[in-house]
């Protein structure tokens, strides 16, 4: 939708990707903490019909990563989570262990999956029992108090709601996620026709996450009939039926909705692209004109709800920038040398910062002359390319845009203004096509 | 998602921007037909409280196009539908009006809506009721034997379905759209505990569009109690109280879904971008090294799913690609002068392409001298940018990318895939922010 229409300054997401997110050193969690321990698991045996793709949903890619990375991320970063159970196809095993490497997950096994959902989460949960090292990590984990199961393909969980869902089944055997109904449920008949419709009030749909305690999932699955493994979907339901334990119902946000179809994919990139478009920060290195240009983009990438960060120089403050931002903007002043702009290549690849997100670096140069044909203020179509394309191999995605210094005022804050549309357009596209190009302002 | 993963050469929605879609003139559906008058009633007073933004979501913008007149436009081109009824809120009655005129739609009368959701649609069939000329046409709208009653807030509703949903209508006095349930609905203790869970596959979503004889659907708003219009929602449910009427079920396609949420902002958006990105055709002006590069360009969009036209004149084929297509590529050798790509542009407005949907031309400058200096061969970036500029204000998009004639086949080989890659982001973008810049192929 359009910026100036529908108020997207409103993060629609704002948890997910918290500072710090892709550090090198994992950070205690925000949240509150849980004094038992938790496990998950994350059945991801779909294979994706709803959405008439061939790749199952939980395995198609947004900005290089597939779904279930992201979704495997959510729980990684809570602290007081111990291990995440990954429950797959057998023919999909290779591929998970692959992403789990190439992602640098933690605190995840890669469990086969069974025929039906239930199967699957069963052996989830039977795994889980078994007291196995973590992987990775070594340690011996324990035997959870409450298991967490959640679907692969919903990957904006957030802390906060999983400790909702932790302590409420921990207190009454089981709870889960629902949200109120957006279309009316009815009965039909047989033949096709009308037979009664629901009050919509009375009803809930049920989703994910759902917790259990250990005992009360365990025994719900040693004693379900085989017909609840083969057609059954809900462990709620289970739960209740052979365990006696009505389940807490708890209201979650809309962000724990579930990929499904097509529209989907784009709904979960747009999410993911929003997230990280938020805000960037800019670099000037220090000289007076830089610095003036950078609080005159400042000012005008607030109208277009980007939040910009000025700073001389990337390491100041610790690194905390670098470790933190997903967009960094270099201002250079009258050189045509792309050297500023390698230095914050060689920093983030240093810190490994491109690992789950690409990362955007856009190079503004700014000549005082506006004449063209001065040598040595000119930057070098071909050098940038030559930089952009070796950037994109490790996923930084980098993108130039030139403006002339001017006297005249409105000419000047009009290529101001439009640096700053450009910048805001190439940080949120994204476009692995349009690296290495200058642009003009 | 990512293009290689993820399989967007089946184009999730083929039937809603058919060809012709925004002609002059209107041709026949391409569909069956009904021998009987259908009229349509759109409750449009929604809120949005659901999306979190301040615009009711029927009125935030697509492409510079609010989604009602995305709406309005699918019944629009149905050739069996004689009349449509916008309901809306009082205090939108202007912005709606003014939305008509803007967009040129006719078949549309505005009425105002009610407190309730029953309300608005009993307003809207009362309205149909009156015999009342359909504006713009001036032409007496039969008492319609058929309504189709559909939200504004579901834009992708296609001919085939509705003739379906007309057809059931009429022969059992109503009919609806179902979608199997997505989540299994529980019922919930007062205490907030599961009660029980119900049988998926007993159930259905009751969707939009829902059909019904007049007769039927206006009795049963005479008949139905005071508390039906303050709470209820369903007309099915009324026509089955009222009437007696058990409505006809029909499953209707995924692309019939609500936009309710934030997300679906989002998912419609990329939907509406993707039906606009499948096609593109590239005008040579007959000269044999362009038609050569047209060839080669051909080639490499497939492999990025976009399918490509060359043509050597725009208005061969009686201008046929003139009204369908909603990517124009004009290759131009050794030629700094933009004299071609401004005959497109105004050959574009001429034909009022540009209404509906922002139209992308791209401007491909192949220079056929590796040499940089020679004069007369480089396309100026500031008239570019100047013809864009003018361009943007029409709702026309234009894009530059420079190539240059090279010897060694490796290298121009991948000048191609490059200027395939960069139209194909430019296309799928349709980035306002960045017209008129000259890109390096």
């Amino acid at each position: 939708m359009e910026g100036d229409k529908c108020d997207p300054d409103r993060p629609a997401h704002p948890g997910i990707f918290p500072a710090g997110e892709a550090g090198q050193s994992e950070r205690p969690s925000p949240g509150r903490s849980v004094d038992f321990p938790v496990s998950v698991v994350l059945p991801a045996g779909g294979t994706g019909e709803r959405t008439g793709l061939q790749t199952p949903k939980q395995f198609c890619s947004f900005l290089g990563r597939p779904l279930i990375s992201y979704t495997i991320r959510a729980f990684e970063r809570v602290s007081w989570i111990q291990s995440i159970v990954v429950v797959v196809a057998k023919e999909n095993m290779d591929l998970m262990t692959d992403i789990i490497q190439r992602f640098q997950h933690r605190k995840v096994r890669v469990v086969p999956g069974g025929l039906t959902r239930h199967r699957s989460i069963c052996n989830g949960v039977l795994a889980l029992g078994e007291r196995e090292k973590v992987e990775e990590e070594r340690l011996p984990a324990d035997r959870p108090k409450v298991v967490i199961i959640h679907d692969a393909v919903r990957p904006f969980v957030e802390e906060d709601f999983l400790y909702k869902i932790a302590m409420a089944a921990k207190e009454q055997g089981a709870a889960g996620a629902i949200r109120p109904l957006v279309s009316t449920v009815i009965a039909t008949t047989s033949e096709g026709y009308l037979d009664h419709s629901l009050e919509r009030a009375k009803y809930r749909a049920s989703e994910m996450p759902q917790g259990f305690t250990y005992d009360v999932i365990h025994q719900a699955y040693q004693r379900c009939a085989e017909s609840d493994f083969e057609f059954g979907t809900e462990c709620l339901h289970l739960a209740l039926q052979y365990c006696g334990t009505n389940a807490k119902l708890i209201e979650g946000p809309p962000t724990l909705w579930k990929v499904t179809y097509k529209r989907d994919l784009a709904a979960a990139e747009s999410i993911i692209k929003e997230t990280l478009s938020q805000s960037a920060c800019v670099i000037t290195g220090g000289s007076a004109e830089a610095v003036t240009l950078a609080d005159a983009l400042q000012k005008a990438a607030g109208a277009l709800d980007m939040e910009l960060d000025v700073l001389t120089d990337l390491m100041e403050d610790k690194g905390r920038y670098l470790l933190k931002e997903w967009n960094f903007i270099r201002v250079s002043v009258n050189r045509s040398c792309l050297s500023e702009v390698e230095s914050i290549l060689m920093d983030l690849e240093a810190a490994n910062r491109a690992l789950l997100h690409p990362v955007v670096v856009i190079w503004v140069h700014l000549s005082s002359s506006a004449e063209l044909s001065v040598s040595g203020t000119m930057p070098e179509p071909a050098a940038i390319m030559d930089l952009a394309s070796a950037a994109k191999l490790r996923n930084i995605l980098l993108y130039g845009i030139q403006l002339h210094q001017s006297k005249d005022t409105e000419r000047w804050e009009s290529s101001v203004m439009k640096v700053a549309e450009i910048t805001s357009a190439l940080i949120r596209e994204r476009s692995p096509a349009l690296v290495g190009q200058l642009l003009q302002a």
